[in-house]
């Protein structure tokens, strides 16, 4: 067994079924490896952001690692963005990065990387492979420190000779470390807090936002009249008719602010204390309150779930959640307008739908109407680097490929990892693309504004603006094999998406949506 | 003055015209200052790949560095691989990375990353600006240290703060550091050498491989008979009639080591001792023949065209160059082959071309077809991350608006970096674009021989196959507003590549070409 099969070996024996891949000839002995070890399936992406992003959607969906392959340093670069998305999702992935045989390095050869500097940006595991026979062990090792409460990037450095030298011994799993308990103490703290009767606000956040946590929050909230709120940008979010509908924190500060307003006590659980996205000048970045007492229920490292529980138990122990009715709003009519494209959206979600939502300012009113369609999951931009949804959603169908995955994608974000539709037609993939076709970097002109820069020159203009030439993401799909459509009223975008939605496979919707500003 | 506007400012007082920009949130200020500063020519890149890319090909032609304007960490990540390709080019560089306001640091907001860690692998410059006042010195030494011969990446760090706030000085520009002199006891024992009789060669690399070069290096060779080679992958190679024909080192490792069979010194100007661009198992990686003496005559730090120049002064006094004549092959007939595509190009390559070649295997039989077609200039894979030709040929374009960029671009290699299309149409750049279509990753195909993987798995097989689904560049390219076509046939692509070099502004051909192997 070389160094490759031993790896292979283990990461299925660790329970690891897809290897997202993009090799170059440093794998090439990973992907004859693939072969003999048919257990774990290698999904070829064009892109490296493809690949790592694919590999966010997946673990976030199946709550264990896929395993991506990248080429050296550069690989891993083209990869990086997506990869810092997953590690604010914390995500469990395994990044297996090739490099050059161990006696090649001293050449400097032109591929020759700085591959530690790059995969230390991530505050995750690293660890380089430097013999067949501590592969497995090491293989072993990674898939355990993805899986480390919450979960993070762990990146293994896997050199060509290590990869083909004999040697190799498959190794067997390591138990990751679980999530700690919240102590008794902290949860008599916080019911005694929320009993105070003064202001309160529960935060909830990370993918500690589904259905136990919904219910337990819901249930805190309607005994003690403490604000639900989910944090701006969770891991993974549950929601639709039948749970708790729980506002998610603004984006834009302002609203946070009106959202926080008067709140004596935040209380934390799978949340970070909340900041703004970006600092604004004369605009303080912190969102807590002034005067407000900040409590740490639980941390992404905890059982959050559990201490949500337990804290209903202590304050809510006869009370009972609020449930979102089954009520999906009617399908409008019309030209599409950022109001009403989302309105199509909730009317015709399919139960069951996972959304992978990087529509961004053209999204800004989907929640309100998706509240009440059939339940579905909700991955969000956790780490605002864009790109992200193609290759989420991609990977969220992998991991479940009984689900419907709907794509909500700005046509600025659907540009940098577009080549993601090739490996939705390759692997027949059940994703429905809506591209939010605006012709324009809408958020920065918002942006601009609210950070006091002048946006009245030609120039300036022009650099937020994708309209000359316009983009048609009809023949871009169609060109990546996945078949294609453009809506542009809602009576089109509503018959459009449904078809899609019925039929199995990838299909994209351009709707042609005007900038909501 | 803000920091933002002396920034800009400064950059054009050291020569710096054009900026590739793909902003964030925290880059707004920089984008606004644009309009105040006209003489920086804004171009916008959907990805970061084509950013920067683009600079790497505009800093090839020009001599003189572009500035890019990237997002934070993740928007500098997905800009490495290129910066790879660049470093390896030594073509200068000035990366503006725009940041959190240094107050908002501390809050870890979703955008927080290691931009030092990411920028530190590039092996470059990189500075972190403190303060508005500081930036216009910052940006001069940035310029500085990018033209520092040879040429690297400059990184500066630019704080949303340090930009928005007031108090910025434009600064004058920094000499940059010139190129050393090759000492005359050097150039004695260079001379010495090949006056010995014994066998040698000289082998030219970097961007030491243009007519001042050329002359002395074929006089030098006509005098002594020592063989002329340039290295594998230059970063920028003259050729064509008029000029001398000098062969590059070949790819495999074979043919290298049959160029350089017998030869007993091996003299280095402007390119790196020669290794194996991987290691391939029980073959060396250094392909130096066994027993030769390397004599370095000038390294990329030197100037390289003097040191020859003085060596054919001392050993060829009075010989002339051998210069290729102008005899272009004929445009073959029938159905396009991996041999006969490469005479069309060279039968109808226009004058003063600048050819971005990134066409991998479907390319190994360019140089042979074009040699005696008229001068051009050859930008090549100089790092060996592939993306890198699509880039590169739209930032030659803007260097050189008045020459027309050829990019011959093999499939799978297109794919990571397409939009460039996309500012080719924006940009009205004279672009000329051939896909070699052949439906694989057939670099891998043979590498994967080489390095002696088995290939014979259908998972393995399946993983360097692109035929499922087959990518239509035709319509990818529409979709991004840049005219298209396709070519199955010699005639077909001799009718549409002189149509398209003819007109001005971007054309796609999509050129069906069996694979080599």
């Amino acid at each position: 067994m070389n160094g490759a099969q031993s790896l292979l070996r283990t990461l299925v024996d660790a329970g690891v079924e897809v290897c997202f891949t993009n090799p170059g000839t440093s794998e090439m002995h990973f992907v004859a490896a693939l072969d003999s070890v048919p257990d774990l399936r290698g999904v070829l992406g064009l892109a490296e952001g493809v690949v790592t992003g694919a590999a966010d959607g997946y673990g976030r969906i199946a709550g264990k690692p896929a395993a991506t392959l990248l080429h050296l340093g550069p690989g891993l670069g083209n990869g990086l963005a997506n990869l810092h998305n997953a590690r604010r999702a914390c995500t469990p992935v395994v990044n297996v990065v090739g490099d050059h045989a161990t006696y090649h390095k001293q050449y400097d050869a032109p591929l020759e990387s700085d591959i530690e500097a790059v995969a230390g940006s991530l505050n995750g595991w690293v660890r380089r492979s430097g013999h067949p026979a501590d592969v497995g062990a090491d293989a072993a090792a990674a898939v355990a420190a993805s899986m480390d409460a919450p979960g993070r990037i762990a990146t293994l450095i896997l050199p060509a000779d290590v990869s083909w030298g004999d040697g190799g011994v498959a190794v067997a799993p390591v138990p990751p470390r679980g999530p700690r308990s919240t102590s008794d103490a902290t949860l008599d703290a916080v019911a005694d807090v929320l009993r105070s009767g003064e202001p309160a606000a529960l935060l909830i956040g990370g993918d500690a936002c589904r259905e136990r946590e919904l219910l337990a929050t819901s249930r805190i909230a309607n005994a003690t009249g403490a604000r639900a709120l989910v944090e701006t940008f969770p891991a993974r979010l549950e929601r639709g008719a039948g749970l708790p509908a729980i506002d998610r924190l603004g984006y834009l500060a302002e609203q946070a602010a009106y959202q926080l307003d008067g709140v004596k006590h935040l209380i934390l659980a799978g949340a970070r204390s909340p900041v703004t996205f970006f600092a604004y000048p004369d605009k303080p970045s912190d969102l807590v309150p002034e005067g407000a007492q900040v409590h740490t229920l639980s941390d992404r490292e905890h059982d959050v779930a559990a201490a949500l529980e337990a804290v209903a138990e202590r304050v809510a122990a006869d009370v009972e959640p609020t449930l979102a009715p089954s009520q999906p709003p009617a399908v409008p009519s019309g030209g599409l307008t950022p109001q009403n494209w989302v309105e199509v959206i909730g009317a015709l979600l399919p139960e069951g739908a996972i959304i992978a939502d990087e529509a961004n300012t053209s999204g800004l009113l989907l929640p309100a109407a998706t509240a009440n369609s059939p339940r579905h999951d909700v991955l969000t931009l956790t780490g605002g680097a864009i790109g992200q949804g193609m290759p989420v959603a991609t990977g969220a169908a992998i991991a479940a490929p009984n689900r419907p995955v709907i794509n909500l994608e700005a046509d600025g974000s659907a540009m940098y990892t577009l080549s993601a539709l090739w490996t939705q037609a390759r692997e027949g993939l059940d994703v429905t693309t809506v591209i939010l076709n605006n012709n324009a970097y809408a958020i920065l002109r918002m942006e601009m504004q609210r950070v006091g820069a002048d946006l009245s020159g030609p120039t300036a203009k022009a650099l937020l603006d994708l309209s000359s030439p316009g983009m048609d993401f009809v023949k871009m799909s169609e060109g990546m094999g996945v078949p294609a459509s453009r809506a542009t009223t809602c009576e089109e975008l509503a018959e459009q998406f449904a078809r899609a939605v019925a039929k199995p496979g990838p299909h994209l919707i351009d709707a042609t949506v005007p900038p909501l500003l």
